[in-house]
């Protein structure tokens, strides 16, 4: 009987789209509303028993997702659906399982990761936008576009970006490879989308911000070269705030999961 | 010294932004939080000793406006844009002024509204998306499109909508014009753009829910048909959920403010 259940335990994937407005960010702490802990807390109801779930990326309070991606050990008998399913039911209004699935039990949704994609969303208006607050960051005046477009493209490649962020364990280094960098404008609204191998603690945000005061001409380009040669005091770029910034999509090598 | 404060005295009319989730609708209601509740603790505040403001439309609970327009009467001896400035410095997050400027005395923002204009939002997925929740309705299946503008060429024109909705005092009639009526579709976003003469209560949110039921393929078309011509039970239509609504516009002749 112990054997048949030690059989059936098995490692998932889910991907989750939260809105982060009501959460303290990601990661579990007491007395604080996280979306780890109530992610946890419905998996208890499940059966599970691990002291805490894997997850690709942290993401700040305020900070939205689209695709993170967690994983955990359970003894699940039914179809992967029914797991999303049962999940889904328990879930509050603001976090949801988008995909659910069984992958090999050594699978690390963070260190297993190939390339994340990050989108941050500006508005540009004279005055608060209540219906805009909640996912944007509203910058006025309007930022010029091509020179927006002209800071992302010094970010590709492979670049110390100690100036603009932590790495999560501190004796890690600062070097983080951008794959794309670019930002598109839409009416009021301009994104930023931008592709790496991985990001420092902060890091998107601190980019945001430094780019939009180029674009702004509040900045020359020049800082940014400084930033990313190192010439800067570390992280002494303010941050955009949290809202605008949603974790889209974690990437995988086929063969890990 | 009386009679100076009398010439200052000016209607001004505001238009609002408003994100409709946590408020119990636009209308005042007694241990309620109203969009007209907190516009009017505000206004008294610098100094209005009026009644009740006058309103365009009243929106329902969890219905959203981008275009809501409020007149008033008050003695402000600054420029307009410090009226605006100085509401929104008030105002919680979810409401703001957007335009604030004198209009003539007599200058009523229902009566004199010759068109509104309304969204109603969808999105198609499978499961709940907590970063769409807020501001759309979630239908499945994906509702075909040609047939939902089949479904809303059928609206446009003058009709009698006292199926769809209660006019708003007790004796007026049911009949309403729709100048244009379309869905026009993005990703997995389908949105309603209907502009007409006025609206009867809940009219909006019944038009969309039968016409995605048609789409669907759960009714037949003629039923819309039927109901334009009064053949069904009035009010027999579900109502879609409100937070897909936005009050987008309402428009007044140049004359008149």
């Amino acid at each position: 009987m112990a054997e048949l259940t030690t059989l059936r335990m098995a490692r998932y994937q889910l991907n989750l789209i939260y809105d982060g407005t009501e959460f303290a960010g990601f990661q579990r702490q007491r007395g604080r509303r996280t979306v780890q802990g109530v992610i946890e807390d419905c998996l208890r109801g499940l059966g599970w028993q691990g002291t805490a779930i894997l997850a690709a990326g942290r993401t700040d309070a305020g900070v939205h997702a689209i695709g993170q991606v967690i994983a955990f050990d359970l003894d699940w008998s039914h179809h992967p659906d029914q797991l999303q399913n049962a999940l889904n039911a328990c879930l509050p209004a603001d976090v949801a399982v988008s995909a659910a699935r069984p992958v090999n039990s050594v699978f690390h949704p963070r260190y297993a990761a190939t390339a994340r994609c990050y989108h941050y969303r500006l508005y540009c208006a004279a005055v608060r936008d209540p219906l805009q607050e909640r996912y944007a960051w509203r910058v006025q005046p309007k930022p010029d576009v091509t020179l927006l477009n002209a800071a992302a493209g010094l970010l590709v490649g492979r670049h110390d970006f100690g100036a603009f962020g932590k790495a999560p364990s501190p004796a890690g280094h600062t070097f983080r490879t951008i794959f794309q960098a670019e930002w598109k404008s839409t009416g009021s609204q301009i994104r930023f989308e931008v592709l790496g191998d991985a990001f420092l603690y902060h890091m998107v945000r601190r980019l945001v911000a430094v780019q939009v005061q180029i674009a702004q001409g509040r900045l020359p380009v020049e800082y940014l070269v400084d930033c990313l040669n190192r010439q800067t005091d570390p992280l002494s770029i303010e941050l955009a705030p949290p809202q605008g910034l949603v974790l889209v999509e974690v990437a995988y090598p086929t063969s890990t999961t």
